[in-house]
């Protein structure tokens, strides 16, 4: 039953991040055309935004060593349409990658603290800028549009609870040099409700609209759906989520990740909040991709609906 | 971190429904001693209601057959405070057991929707009222209090979903009846956030304030504690829950079931909403009874701290 909420904004984006940011952890390395076929299926389900690949360094991430083959391959099936999807570019000869194959959206990916800067990216906190900046400013030059990851953004496993203006501070370096949206994430799934609402604020008082941000939040303690409640109670409209609840962060105990994306579609949806996706076709597409991988997908939604989808 | 969110209330109660709610479930038997010992464990974790069993035929749940037996080993283990344990009594026998053994708090078991009466209760929806109207009289007469539960508060899998007025309707009558405290079910577990408020929001409506209703979330969707938020924003502040998720109803496809009560304290925690529970202590005792029944706690908290709790 649709029954709205008063005071929610009347349309959300979705930023499918499951083809990256899930299947960047998983173990066993997933065929190209398997990855392909997510895509296009999630595409196809009505998600707006899907974040396609890293064109990170294939001696770390072994899993995406494919992913100039696998936009090549996109864009042979979809034309334009591949263009359209987002990739990471972790530092500026990810960027020539994507350039190269005329791709439109790209994203870096920043740190909120100084041990994750130091283990994820090698840098300082403060000097992560110097790395993204010229990469941001290549891709605003050759007209893409970038978005910028800040991870650790409300607990650290080593640093623990982060100040929100911290991550305001990061944000708000990363907008300077050109990044249209920011999304701020709980890499490791602590945050709740009234840390979300607070951090949305700290960046309304820093001079940071709404607009701005989207929110991606993982589920390990069970809290990602009522950030998303905070975050849009809050006035936030683009959220991150992950096809079948795909993904995790290595840093966590629990092998459960990001938000799954029919969870927050089943959510939307009883709230009587546009999204423009078509659940049974994205439970089907994560019903078919866990097959792929052999394991049940963690997301209720999937569990609950897979036998009825196709 | 704790960031309370503005408005909430400062103090929750959880009703601990694992012991009878979860376990009821449970296909293969579950043995007393380990029942009795769940149960302290629970009460010892510092959850101020924990509903122990019910007085159900045994024919009917096979799996509560020692209720009487449970209760009496409980008494002897913990004295008084067993008498304190709340348990269902779904007609007029069990609660002549439960006045023998000189329990001082039963519940009665009500249904939201014409189908689901027939079905669990045979009875109508206007009929059920008989047979609860001489057991909350003669509980009420022997000094107990009753709460009553309603189940399918919100959508219903042969009706669908349920009119606010008509869960108005049956709460009110057993209100009248002497019921004490409603705990409204989402029994399919098909809630969003904006119904949650509409059916509070009604209950206000019919003079029914938020001090009678309990709110019981089930998570096969992965909503249950969005609509916890959206219950503590409407004012309500006690809340089902079962240690490790246990449970589940048998009419929904998923094995996911109660909201696990781990999850709410760690949400509860995070807002700093006074609760009461050593959320660690709660976690052992869910993941030791997830040991006695061979399978791992669908709880996120469980399988994200299960390995830190003794």
């Amino acid at each position: 039953m649709v029954v709205p909420e008063a005071g929610l904004p009347a349309k959300v984006t979705i930023y499918e991040v499951g083809p990256r940011d899930g299947l960047q952890n998983e173990k066993s390395v997933v065929p190209t055309e398997v990855k392909a076929a997510f895509i296009t299926r999630l595409v196809d389900a009505g998600l707006p935004i899907v974040e396609a690949t890293s064109f990170v360094h294939p001696d770390w991430v072994p899993q995406l060593a494919d992913a100039a083959d696998l936009m090549r391959g996109l864009t042979a099936d979809l034309g334009d349409a591949a263009r359209q999807l987002p990739v990471l570019v972790p530092n500026q000869r990810g960027l020539d990658r994507a350039v190269e194959l005329g791709l439109r959206h790209v994203a870096v990916f920043a740190s909120a603290t100084e041990t994750f800067a130091s283990k994820n990216l090698n840098r300082t906190l403060a000097s992560q800028f110097e790395m993204f900046e010229p990469t941001i400013r290549q891709a605003l030059d050759a007209g893409m549009d970038v978005r910028g990851y800040v991870s650790m953004c409300f607990g650290d496993p080593w640093e623990g609870a982060v100040p929100v203006e911290q991550v305001v501070a990061v944000g708000k370096r990363l907008l300077d040099l050109g990044v249209g949206q920011l999304s701020l994430g709980d890499t490791i799934g602590v945050a709740t409700a009234g840390h979300v609402k607070a951090l949305v604020a700290a960046f309304a008082d820093a001079g940071v609209g709404c607009e701005r941000l989207a929110l991606h939040f993982h589920d390990t303690y069970g809290q990602a759906l009522t950030n998303v409640h905070a975050g849009l109670q809050a006035g936030v409209t683009t959220y991150d989520a992950s096809a079948g609840g795909l993904g995790g962060c290595p840093y966590a105990k629990s092998a459960t990740g990001n938000l799954a994306t029919e969870d927050l579609v089943w959510f939307l949806t009883g709230l009587g909040i546009e999204h423009g996706v078509d659940l049974e076709a994205v439970v089907a597409a994560s019903a078919w991709m866990a097959g792929q991988l052999g394991r049940p997908s963690p997301s209720a939604v999937v569990r609950a609906l897979a036998d009825t989808a196709g």
